[in-house]
């Protein structure tokens, strides 16, 4: 008795593993007790606020502001818009020594780098360092990046030098004006980001068109530098390849000067020598203080020879003193308002995107939460203050961030270190800088825009996305062929068409179950995967959009209609259920909704009937809305395709 | 002895059932035998040839080209470009006779139409009529709709009109050539859209924006025909509501005329009755004569009463004859031939999306397929010869085919037949329509438009998606409270925003376990799924690329943090496992890997593993291509939630 018993239990629990049942009735039997569920109905007001929440405030900014008295709440708003006062109560001795030291290092890098940096900005070296004294200081309060080393960077002072003379003659005495106009609207840009919570708008700047633009940027650089390099006095101020390289051999014969090349030459040698020894670890600083000291060699060597009268061109008078007040500078009407707010826009925006690149990189390598709206904020606030104090357009700097890092820093404090260093040198040792040769900018330039050129990344995009890999090559090919706005707008637009090609003809697959179980997969990702007799399963793999509904739609009747041919060839059965997979299905608006009305009127035509499986949640809630759920029918829309093969596959355990 | 066997094999088939082995090795039990597959490695070329393949042939056009005779391909290739000769083989009596009814029922609601509209777009009656003559014999040949009616309709009349007042002056001479190369360049585009199979470009139209673009183009040119209707003189060419009703008070004392209003209230009365109790099929003829009988009617009414000389406006002369040669007239060059091409590009996509709209609609309804880029070329074809020939653009009229339908249509013979009653209208009956007023045109119109105002798709895509309620709402206003274009416009941004914020906001479930089954699901859709013990199932509801990867990543670690503060309130077993459910991510881009590669640096300082679940094909060889499958760990890249849960939880069976 205990042994019939027992068979028999064992052989209805073996039919339900291989789910084949021979009857149709099993709403009683275990996996099908439950039914496809719709989310509890929300009103149409709590809905716009959890779309709302969700893309705006997906960090939930005020979660910890809950339950706190009103004196906590100050507290925390004060430390929300100036984190130093959360991590200064923790800071001490031991922090500062890692930040005293960290902080000399990029002190002694960006200092040659400001002076460098100005000039491809058009800008007199001083108003390099101006932005390396005020910027880091601002940042140093209301940044919460622990590693980001704040100042002037040589892609957006390219950038920034580039988009003014497009506006404005470089020798104008508005230039400047401008200039500190576009640093303020970029400042303001940066800020309306962060306080609108439109920080998201970055991420639309692919990882793959970042890589191109900055390899774009780097050689467009390098190339510019030729004219120091090589001691060029006539120079196109184009910075496309081609006008470029066309003023480089126009001025073989007589427009090189040996003596500058000679410098030039052999300190860049020594500088990628040593940025080469200092990628291990142990010897960083040997890359860190190299510019320095070939600033210091050569103008040295400069004041020894007298090298300047023989044609070598040098820094002449960098003025002593600190940052003047600027704010009377900035075009706030006339003619120069809509080019500044221009200008400002896109610089601001190319900022944002390396200042937040930068510090999402180091916050992973620390495992700290960096929040890119009060990010925004910090560098907003900073340049609009540089803005009013004579800098221009401020962010994170990739090689000075790494060296900070590698150096050991630990708060923000570092930038404050660096920043009195700056102002230590405005006060007391620009005059120095009078003998030094422009060659040894060049050669630190191209030093440190190398490191931008990321090769090991583009095989990698290769490898992974061709699509990003396009995105990357026509960032880079239209920033050295054209212009830096050009290559980036290639790099915006190749990367949206990629999302729009992907939602316009998304993927579909036909399913087959995998021999033992009740899963359903890819046939073409698991061969072995075995196909049901009498039944297609075909699996939308994007939400179901008005870009898309008519492919989705014609694409299945397609697989029916191939696999239908494929069935009778054979001699099989005919297909009588068509199971649509809605797995991957995560929303379908009204334009779905008619596809699969037309689905549902022609399908009966083929003698087919359409069976749904696993629609999510708002699809659910649409289909109802929309009195679909009727047209399908309530039992033909099921939990998985596992169950729906079960339900009314009659010859399920045959298949083909 | 058989009994100790049967319960040890129910027992551990029961274990199966519930998926909840105790042990950790299960490589060898029946449901944990397959790998996750990745697709057999397909080369660069085959990739990207199957890439263009599906976006520009998914219906694999030459599919029943394979495999034939050179005579057979060529009897082919002319059946493929003009499709009379494959339906033509079959026509009969039978079906001439559907097809002379509804041809001449289309044809006398067609000649009063054609002549209002010619008015829309400022041009002579006798344009609309030339239109109707050429257009649909063109078509006939070449398009594949069934059911379609060819000639000049309201929306696209109004936009021709209003876009080519934008650019030159309505009573200039070189007005009307503007329109013919508009007209030709509309062709072109519709040509080339086809040739280049780029059709899909259309879908970027959504149904919500049709919908409210539609209905404010029928409002916009209903408030135009006041002109009309209360016969007033002078009246604004701008098409917006705050100019037309301006206009209209303006005038409300000394410029209304009674004798006008009189005819033209009593005739709009008379065709929206006809039109009411044409809505039962049955009955259908009588909304499809009313407007010739109107014209009839009022043309013998004004005649008689000599209603014209007490200020009733008629249309006085129309040329008599067929269509004379314009290609002459085209502007090939000039300053006209820039404007041309965009008002010819615009018009020509919205003609293309009214008609194919109309035809897959009774496609549909009768279960036929139509090539929507073999309809493109026909289409295309027949706007560039009409342009030749004094046509200006013409496309499906929704109104007339749907009479067209009810008529008894067969074949495109119906455009035949109406075509020909034009030809006859031209050549015999243009003088009889010197007294037809031009306040039974406005009515005509009036009493046409209203049909596109389609107040229950508006009510059910706020039913459904309040996104394509917007969408829809931004066109209506758009168009009405500005311009036609400018309502487009809004409509395509609102609906793209859509397509981005899903991208870049997708959504994330925590998925629980069906009691009783090893199903997983949204906890939110179904409330009785339970979450494991020590585990987290997170579903993420979207392909991952560079607009959306850093908000998945950091989706996915709020959710584990709020999880864990959860479990550890209610004293429960911290997470130790975070399986990501991988199954509706379709694709991921290198942005997607870096945000993984960071969820792998970073989910360790938390003490938890990382699990992936059931990763598709792409997704699979995105992985493995950038060695990601190794920093994850391959056993942890399983084949489905219920397969890691039985692998890696050791109290699985201990819900919370």
């Amino acid at each position: 008795m205990s042994n019939r018993i027992s068979d028999e239990l064992s052989s209805k629990v073996m039919a339900e593993i291989k789910s084949s049942p021979s009857s149709r009735r099993h709403g009683d039997t275990l996996p099908y007790i439950h039914k496809v569920g719709a989310p509890p109905k929300q009103n149409i007001f709590d809905e716009i606020k959890d779309t709302f929440k969700e893309t705006f405030f997906s960090d939930n900014p005020l979660g910890h502001f809950k339950d706190q008295t009103k004196s906590r709440k100050f507290v925390l708003s004060l430390q929300a818009v100036f984190p130093i006062f959360e991590w200064g109560k923790g800071y001490n001795l031991s922090k500062f020594k890692g930040d005293f030291i960290a902080g000399l290092t990029i002190a002694s890098l960006c200092i040659p780098q400001d002076i460098a940096y100005a000039r491809l900005a058009h800008l007199d070296p001083k108003y390099g360092l101006y932005t390396s004294f005020v910027a880091p200081l601002v940042y140093a309060f209301m940044g919460s990046s622990r590693d980001i080393a704040i100042g002037p960077v040589a892609v957006v002072s390219l950038l920034l030098g580039s988009l003014l003379t497009d506006e404005i003659d470089k020798t104008s005495p508005d230039y400047l004006r401008l200039a500190f106009t576009a640093t303020f609207f970029a400042g303001i840009t940066q800020l309306a980001l962060g306080f609108l919570r439109l920080g998201f708008l970055i991420e639309f700047l692919s990882h793959a068109a970042i890589v191109g633009f900055m390899a774009g940027a780097a050689v467009t650089i390098a190339l510019q530098q030729l004219k120091g390099l090589l001691g060029i006095a006539q120079f196109t101020t184009n910075t496309d390849i081609i006008s470029v390289m066309r003023s480089v051999f126009s001025s073989a014969h007589h427009g090189w000067n040996w003596q500058t090349i000679l410098i030039g030459v052999s300190f860049l040698t020594f500088l990628l020598f040593s940025k080469q020894i200092g990628k291990k670890k142990k010897f960083f600083w040997v890359a860190a203080i190299a510019p320095l000291t070939s600033v210091v060699l050569s103008t040295f060597f400069v004041y020894i020879t007298r090298a300047d009268k023989k044609g070598v061109s040098i820094v002449k008078h960098i003025e002593k003193g600190v940052n003047p007040p600027s704010a009377s500078e900035i075009f706030f009407s006339g003619k120069y308002l809509g080019s500044g707010i221009k200008i400002g826009v896109i610089s601001g925006l190319i900022a944002l995107t390396e200042a937040i690149a930068i510090g999402r990189t180091f916050a992973a390598m620390k495992d700290y939460q960096l929040d890119g709206n009060k990010e925004m904020v910090a560098l907003g606030t900073m340049n609009v203050v540089g803005s009013l104090t004579s800098c221009y357009v401020a962010t994170g700097s990739f090689s000075r961030s790494a060296v900070n890092y590698m150096a050991g820093c630990n708060t923000a404090v570092t930038n404050i270190v660096m920043s009195i260093v700056v102002l230590l040198t405005l006060e007391l040792l620009t005059p120095l800088f009078k003998y030094t040769p422009n060659a040894v900018l060049a050669a630190i330039i191209i030093a440190a825009v190398v490191g931008l050129i990321d090769i090991d990344a583009t095989i990698l995009l290769w490898k992974i996305d061709k699509f990003d890999f396009v995105a990357c090559m026509g960032a880079f090919f239209g920033v050295i062929f054209k212009s830096v706005e050009i290559g980036l707008l290639i790099a915006v637009a190749i990367s949206f068409a990629k999302i729009l090609l992907q939602v316009t003809r998304p993927r579909t697959a036909v399913l087959g179950k995998l021999p033992g179980t009740a899963i359903y997969r890819n046939i073409l990702q698991y061969p072995k995967a075995t196909q049901i007799s009498g039944i297609l399963i075909v699996r939308v793999d994007s939400a179901i959009y008005f870009s898309n509904s008519n492919y989705i739609k014609e694409r299945i009747l397609r697989w029916l209609t191939d696999e239908d041919a494929v069935r009778r060839e054979s001699n099989l059965t005919r297909i009588q259920y068509l199971i649509v997979e809605m797995s991957p299905v995560t929303d379908i608006d009204t334009s779905g909704i008619h596809a699969f009305e037309e689905l549902c009127k022609t399908l009966p035509k083929r003698e087919v009937q359409l069976l749904l499986a696993n629609p999510g949640p708002i699809v659910m809630e649409k289909l109802q809305a929309s009195n679909l759920t009727n047209l399908i029918g309530e039992d033909k829309i099921l939990l998985s395709v596992a169950d729906a093969v079960a339900t009314f596959g009659s010859e399920a355990e045959e298949p083909l």
